[in-house]
């Protein structure tokens, strides 16, 4: 076999090749709002056109940009175009972008200190940063008893958070010996679906989850938190865990976390604060109120992904202890025995996470950090309140329409009054029109719509663009 | 508020900062095999370098860049150097790098198809590529009832494949009311830790976990197998889940999967087959009997991360019926809800995973198929084959060492005949040198190293250098 013979990239095409994807990103990211925001492909419009199998021979850069442009962009929502205003935004920038291209350039795992120093570091850094930044607890630093971690999702930290909350409760005798159906957990009936989900995952089983009735504001009710807990106390069952949102996923709500962590202190379960949108947010003084109450908490998360100028994906998750997180999670073979783990002086961020592999994400969440400073996030987080106030000031301006929850920061929920059936009519026309994209949901019965300012580059006129469409084809359905 | 100021990087910056990381990638996999390849760098050693605060303002991105030169660098341990034999790999590529970097620029959230019906059909079409690429059975691709799906970690995927056993086992029962504390699994105590993990996080319990004895090969055995099942079921335990591993981490021992899959199909168990590291060798026809009996498994998974360029995380994760995932993993609330979910058309691949969102990967698989076509993926494959080959005839005719188990594939695991304190001394020397970065296990109670060639960038002579140096240190031990 001879030697000489490669198929790898050569150093210069790399070069050749690199430019032209960061050229590809720099054109696109220009003409990204002029393109029909939510995708118009049909099911299996794009396998249809792919090969049926993979190729046998290498193919030329170029036919695979090429394709890049003519059956993959298509096939996309445009989560970057300023005109996406669906879900929660997963906003990104030049600098996250970069910082993800200089993690997949270096390539190192990050699943032990040891394997690349640098990687665990970095985060435990970054992650320090953003204790005073966003106005969090001293304790959840890892110059303490706490710490924090980069994971994918705010799911895989509930996840996490759930595990902890089911070891501490049950002395690690689930670890050990399987749970026992007795343990409860406790979540608002506008909690994200992840908590129901990790709830199934853990064995703790769907039904043992509580979902606490809200008030008239979409926040949980404490005092029916604490009727269930005792209900479920008498019962002979262990609560073990509560999730509190800040910044539910239908409307932003706010749950009084001070009240439900004193609960939480007095009968002994773990505090998950979920501010997965809205903590970003507190990176103002002027909304560190949102994270009132949190110094209570065993554990919280928020995600830069979304509204942090960071891609997808990176969720900052923070606990108070870290041992007891470790303790739950860590298994350790042989092969991956070192003196630096054994030493006890440095962390293993494997141990705090599902999987064991794990990128270098800090990267770009430093990137991002240090390219906007504190100064350049909270200017461009107020703008998108702003903006999303002034959406919620039209909305009250017109009688047709009607504020379907409160809008303490970037989204608006708001409806026709006029039913169900022409707001799913206006939503439609609005998503088929490419001009924007909204997504709904239901509160107090009533199918709602949501229009979320997160997007990087979403400007006053975008947003006034967006509400003269919405006007506009409101005029235009039957009453 | 000024409509002017923006802190957002401009598209030119972009463009400028965008060739210049490319140029920082390029120039680093030219001389990263001149590098120390396991990090000299103290615990605490970069952080005491890195400001105790965020930055108020933003920074130019050249300083930025030079503090990845100054202070990241000598933190990070060579994952992608040409000498570092540890661990397993997790190789990467220049289609990779390119593939991550415009999975960035485009920045969608594949959770649902609806949110980007191309990030969900080019993951099942290039998945369904290499079904016949490895030989895997029919059943796996989308055209049956199976189907493939990205993964970050085979951890992930192992913990997907016994969750869905959990709850075929138990008809649903555990999501909805939690484990019961009957459930056992079944792996080999040479499997992977990340089963035991999992055992613990889906409420099984590490003592439900039986590791069954292996065989001299380091193979599971399955007559042991088939005892301890019936033990079990005997004590009125309910078995539902094996794991068998084509390519253990400590030796790449292949499990017996087809008499282990008759025994799993006779008492009704799962069988999930974790071929992490190896499946990528089924690429070539001649190491295809690795796949042997894999069409009585109920799941699958291999890591394009580990040994075919693509970089982290890329695990592929297969079931034999995608029902079975989906009811096990689906929750759908309001406001998730669309048209294309519900006409029953298309895969949404957040049922698939634990996470809800996730990243565009099947970009960078679709490029480094298409770069390298399935003759260039199979032309590096053999050559690390044989490259490791040669490596273990080197060692055989040493009388000073011997091997600690057979060696079917790239992963030579060996020994100094004079025992653990020399191996201990001559692993410690040897990373010490920089030259190369070695890991260890233990085969048979003995301290054994591991050699893996699996490194994009390997080449004959950095192997022969090895085993040079290798032998270098071994004469400077005293006996």
């Amino acid at each position: 076999m001879s030697e000489e013979k490669t198929f790898h990239l050569s150093s210069d095409d790399f070069r050749r090749q690199g430019y032209a994807v960061i050229d590809w990103i720099a054109d696109y990211l220009e003409r990204v709002e002029r393109l029909p925001v939510l995708s118009r492909a049909q099911p299996g419009e794009l396998r249809a056109l792919l090969p049926e199998h993979a190729p046998a021979r290498g193919e030329p850069f170029e036919a695979v940009l090429a394709d890049v442009e003519r059956l993959i962009l298509p096939g996309i929502t445009h989560w970057q175009s300023p005109n996406f205003f669906a879900y929660f935004p997963a906003n990104s920038s030049g600098p996250a972008i970069l910082g993800e291209l200089l993690a997949a350039g270096l390539g190192v795992q990050g699943m032990l200190w040891s394997t690349s120093p640098a990687c665990t570091e970095l985060e435990t850094q970054v992650l320090d940063w953003l204790v005073p930044m966003l106005g969090l607890p001293e304790r959840f630093s890892s110059a303490g008893a706490g710490g924090g971690v980069i994971q994918d999702s705010a799911s895989s930290a509930t996840l996490c958070a759930l595990l902890a909350a089911r070891e501490r409760a049950t002395r690690f005798a689930s670890n050990r010996r399987g749970a026992d159906g007795r343990l409860v957990a406790y979540c608002s009936t506008q909690t994200h679906s992840s908590v129901e989900k990790a709830a199934k995952i853990v064995g703790i089983g769907a039904e043992n989850l509580r979902q606490i009735e809200v008030d008239e504001r979409f926040a949980m009710r404490p005092d029916l938190l604490a009727q269930r807990i005792a209900a479920d106390e008498a019962a002979g069952l262990v609560p073990c865990f509560v999730c509190a949102t800040v910044g539910t996923t239908s409307s932003t709500a706010v749950d009084p976390v001070r009240e439900i962590g004193r609960l939480c202190r007095e009968r002994g379960l773990w505090l998950h604060v979920d501010a997965a949108m809205c903590g970003t947010a507190a990176l103002c003084p002027e909304f560190r109120y949102l994270h009132d109450g949190v110094e209570l908490a065993d554990s919280y998360c928020f995600n830069p992904h979304k509204w942090m100028f960071t891609n997808f994906d990176c969720d900052c998750f923070y606990v108070a202890d870290r041992k007891h997180l470790i303790e739950t999670l860590s298994v350790l073979p042989e092969y991956l025995r070192n003196k630096a783990t054994e030493s006890g002086a440095v962390i293993d961020y494997r141990d705090w996470q599902v999987p064991l592999g794990r990128r270098f994400r800090a990267l770009k969440l430093w990137f991002v950090i240090r390219h906007y400073g504190v100064e350049g996030l909270q200017h461009h987080v107020r703008e998108h309140v702003r903006l999303a106030q002034r959406f919620a000031d039209w909305v009250r301006d017109d009688p047709r329409f009607e504020l379907a929850a409160p809008a303490p920061l970037n989204l608006v929920c708001f409806r026709l009054r006029s039913g169900d059936a022409a707001n799913q009519r206006l939503l439609d026309a609005l998503n088929a029109s490419g001009d924007l994209y909204l997504t709904h949901t239901k509160l107090d019965g009533k199918l709602s719509l949501r229009l979320c300012v997160g997007q990087t580059r979403t400007e006053e006129r975008h947003v006034a663009a967006a509400w003269r469409r919405i006007q506009d084809v409101a005029s235009t359905l039957r009453p």
